[in-house]
């Protein structure tokens, strides 16, 4: 691909980016985003093949955005528990801190195109399965620094994490409510609380 | 309003309910429906003015729906905690169990209308806040039964229940999880547990 051809295709991700974490998939039609963009349809066409294939140019866009604004800053934390909780810290809101118009296109998809079939849905599923790894390999790291309890249910973990991030989400970006950081951050404390080592919570107790 | 035309205005309501839980607001469009219920744009028009309008009357059809199936079997549990068990129990994939072919239109809106204003976003939010105020009467009762605590953080307890409602959503209709049942009931024993009197917890441990 030429210099200016990636660039216009980097024009055409970054403004449908937008769009998406503002009106979900169903908003980005070749249209809106030609027009946004400020090309014709055939243009538009010369990049990407159909819709489908936008959609998953986007997700994948979206993952790298994250990955930069989420995961990589909290690579730079200690290992164990400090770079759990910076994870965690950089992945409420990041699409508001990435600059994003709208909330986040993975979390609206869940709802979105939970009746779908097709590639855009396996995309999606795929982004999310790979989360769950960073996540787990993180808690992980965790229960080896000794910071987390052995016999964590992992999974379990990360179920009640997601729905952390979800409600934070909906409380934040739809209820609009002022608390959304501290009760997020409430709930996620109390979560790592209750995972740590019994013997740290005895000698809590002893004091 | 004639006994006909109250016939298809609920014939409209159901086919256009089931379109919203399987494809969003944005899937609800007024061709759509009127091909759908099998009449013309026109006919349709007749008894909803705007596509906004068809909207909010499928959120009110909506809460009725899930009142009926949700609120009105938990009252028939024991006040306290048998009432709100029954109560999340019914709550948890409400929609499948009321027959719609999709999700929760309230938990998918959540997302879809979290960047929009107007009377749509309006009315879901009226009737989060109805729900809200719903499952804080049954903690209250649960807590004046004395099975939860007197000094529970009543709406931290609602917010973290609220994850957990919408990550069983996005599990067991997104990611098509066999887990996601489970993973919600151990994650609402969890949130019992740590809500119940501490005078009940030294019983445990004394034993």
């Amino acid at each position: 691909m030429s210099q200016t051809g990636r660039a216009t295709r980097d024009r055409i991700l970054d403004t449908g980016l937008d769009l998406l974490s503002a009106s979900g998939f169903a908003g980005v039609t070749i249209g809106l985003l030609a027009n946004q963009v400020g090309m014709s349809k055939s243009g538009l066409f010369a990049h990407f093949k159909s819709k489908e294939e936008i959609d998953i140019a986007l997700l994948e866009r979206m993952a790298e955005v994250a990955h930069k604004r989420v995961v990589v800053p909290a690579m730079r934390a200690q290992e164990g528990l400090p770079r759990l909780t910076a994870l965690v810290e950089n992945w409420l809101g990041w699409s508001t801190k990435a600059g994003l118009v709208g909330g986040c296109p993975a979390a609206a998809g869940m709802f979105e195109l939970d009746d779908a079939g097709g590639p855009v849905r396996d995309k999606l599923l795929d982004l999310e399965k790979r989360w769950d790894k960073i996540l787990k390999l993180i808690i992980d790291e965790s229960i080896a620094a000794g910071e987390l309890r052995k016999d964590l249910d992992v999974e379990q973990f990360i179920w009640e994490l997601m729905g952390i991030y979800l409600n934070h989400h909906a409380s934040r970006r739809f209820m609009r409510s002022r608390d959304a950081d501290m009760r997020a951050k409430k709930a996620f404390q109390g979560l790592v609380e209750r995972s740590t080592p019994v013997r740290f919570k005895q000698a809590v107790k002893a004091r």
